[in-house]
């Protein structure tokens, strides 16, 4: 749950400080939180500089979407003044590298590279078998080989060789779902100049991360699509919406807050920059762009669907990501326990997905969309980069 | 689920309808949502009449909050130029009554008057005999006779003899929450004068209140403090937050909506208003003033609770509500199915919850509050609302 981090010692060394430091902190959140905006323009002004000095046309982040991207739309939001990302999860070493080299020649403005940084599972044979039973059904439905339900990890962790990587051409940001990585693999980082930042989806998870080396945190809000980033609790009845997360990470860090979740128009960005935020990150609104990856069967699903069409799952890696609800969803309950640990679930889901995809349904697909996916529109990466950017100077928040 | 109207016929005599009107509603709702603020106001602006026409210093109405308050924090919201409310759903008729008096007698201002609308169970000995099991040994911890665990209704619906206390001096605003009475008593409450208003909680059921009478519509983004408004669905993975629900019902519906959920500061009006609203209504930010009866154990667990403290909570009524989590929820589980039907649950809590206040104790209280609780200060609701009408119009949006 802690990224790689030796999580109880951390926790016990640092808990008597904490009790106090927390009490501080939610004085000085109360205070911040009751002030309007020149309180929170003064607050947040200190601690931009390095979000400036990014050079963009406007701080219009593009969120790393594995699956449903690779470079080509890393490429036109870098171009467009957004800022690209390469999500590299679901990536082998050499795959990524290939990518940041084809980046690297379309464009020299900066990009993300954004990394999971889970612990790997212990193997568990019982629960992966466990698995197996409850799709059976499925694959015998779809014609495939019940006897042959595949393991295997799924998701990549952050590790070493992947440090090596970044330093062919380090990237300018470089961003973690889950926590952050061990110390030593976060210092590799920084020494290449790169700046890091990840998710929080909790105030604690805020402060955690700015006690542990972030230079920016991104408050997503529940709205989100994809996964949670939630890594000090997997309690998702304390998740919130951005509405009330973004305001209150503001207030409890000194660092710059990139406001993530439901943002896919002009009024959200408006909205976000209303509430503290000095960046926001957009995910599902460019995945109707053509320069994504995106499925067909999940473009589909995409044009179609509402926001109550999305919930929470952990069926297709073990953690929860948001996503349009779908037969499998429906058929095992979207939380089921079923499910193994995280990556673990991913790997027996792919051939079932692959064979109904083949048939043009998206019965076992990830269907990642975030609650504003309504809003989505088919449109090129650098025209919503260029409207959102516009939102973003029109509005003096 | 329907709120006293006959709902499978009703849907059944729709369905043929709603299936055109809402492939017309998405692409109108899709075409809406993707424009910017200019559009966003020509569209509110032709509806906006008959909130205007309350003759607010500005949109701030206050939520009504059955067990927090009476007429005394209506009044003061009301002279202070927003909009004061009265909740009835824990009142009698003769006691609403005397509080329409009492505030009659201390402003001219309009106020609403708030109503849920539930239909009542029938009755269920066997779940009922469950949950006093369920709460038998909380009773004997607390020395009190487990043997006569109370039962009843908790919560009165609307019906025709709270029209006839409406009457003696209709209020400018009649609320409901769970949906509409049946079309009778809206009709009879409408014939007063009343502008009718509901909660939705997703788009469906916006379009619902629309087609069944409403005059405006408030969206409950899942921040929400209390009971989730849902009465179309009891999935609370279609629930979403106001970021996203917001401009979605903005874009669905020709009425004015108001926002609701983790709105308690100037930032989060303005975030409102560029989302489309034309009104924020504001609940728990009002729970520290002197002019709320809020208990003093639930005015010192909102003056130390964090955002991801609440969770939605079955427990102390039947439906899921919003509050900061307590030993009860804990013990049980805040969604735990022990719970009988709303609002059976409440009657066999209420002398837990008694005898813990009394030793300052809020292990067994209904907690409610959003998820911007900790942005709550404690100041004179006029104050508040001053602050709140100052930034409403300071935003452009």
């Amino acid at each position: 749950l802690f990224c790689g981090r030796a999580a109880p010692p951390h926790l016990s060394h640092r808990s008597a400080k904490t009790t106090v430091d927390a009490r501080k902190q939610r004085l000085r959140c109360r205070a911040i939180l009751s002030h309007t905006s020149a309180a929170w323009s003064r607050h947040n002004g200190c601690m931009n500089s390095w979000i400036d000095e990014l050079g963009l046309k406007a701080p219009i982040w593009q969120s790393p979407m594995a699956g449903v991207q690779h470079h080509a739309l890393a490429v036109a939001v870098s171009k467009a003044g957004g800022l690209g990302a390469l999500p590299a999860a679901m990536l082998t070493t050499e795959v990524l590298r290939e990518q940041m080299v084809a980046l690297r020649e379309q464009t020299d403005r900066p990009f993300q590279v954004n990394f999971f940084c889970h612990t790997s599972p212990a193997p568990q044979a019982q629960a992966l078998a466990r698995w197996a039973e409850a799709l059976r059904p499925f694959y015998r439905e779809l014609g495939l080989n019940d006897a042959e339900v595949p393991e295997g990890p799924g998701r990549t962790p952050f590790s070493a060789e992947w440090v090596d990587v970044l330093a062919t051409a380090p990237p300018a940001v470089v961003s973690f779902h889950f926590g952050l990585p061990a110390p030593e693999l976060l210092d590799q980082v920084k020494a290449l100049g790169c700046k890091v930042v990840s998710s929080a989806t909790t105030v604690p998870e805020a402060v955690w991360l700015e006690q542990h080396g972030a230079d920016a945190v991104i408050a997503q809000g529940l709205e989100a699509g994809g996964h949670r980033g939630m890594f000090l609790s997997d309690d998702l009845n304390g998740q919130q919406g951005l509405m009330t997360l973004l305001p209150q990470v503001v207030a409890a860090v000194n660092l710059p807050v990139i406001a993530a979740g439901g943002i896919a128009t002009a009024a959200g960005v408006r909205a976000a920059k209303s509430l503290g935020a000095v960046a926001v990150q957009v995910g599902t609104a460019f995945m109707l762009a053509p320069e994504a990856t995106t499925s067909g069967v999940h473009r589909d699903v995409l044009r179609r669907a509402q926001g109550h069409d999305t919930a929470l799952t952990r069926l297709f890696t073990g953690r929860p990501a948001r996503g349009v609800r779908n037969r499998l969803m429906q058929a095992l309950g979207p939380m089921s326990d079923l499910a193994p640990e995280f990556p673990l679930a991913t790997a027996a889901i792919t051939p079932l997905r692959a064979a109904a995809e083949a048939q043009g349904r998206p019965d076992f697909s990830p269907l990642w969309a975030g609650q504003h996916v309504a809003a989505v529109r088919e449109k090129p990466a650098a025209e919503l980069v260029a409207e959102l950017a516009r939102a973003w100077h029109a509005s003096g928040a």
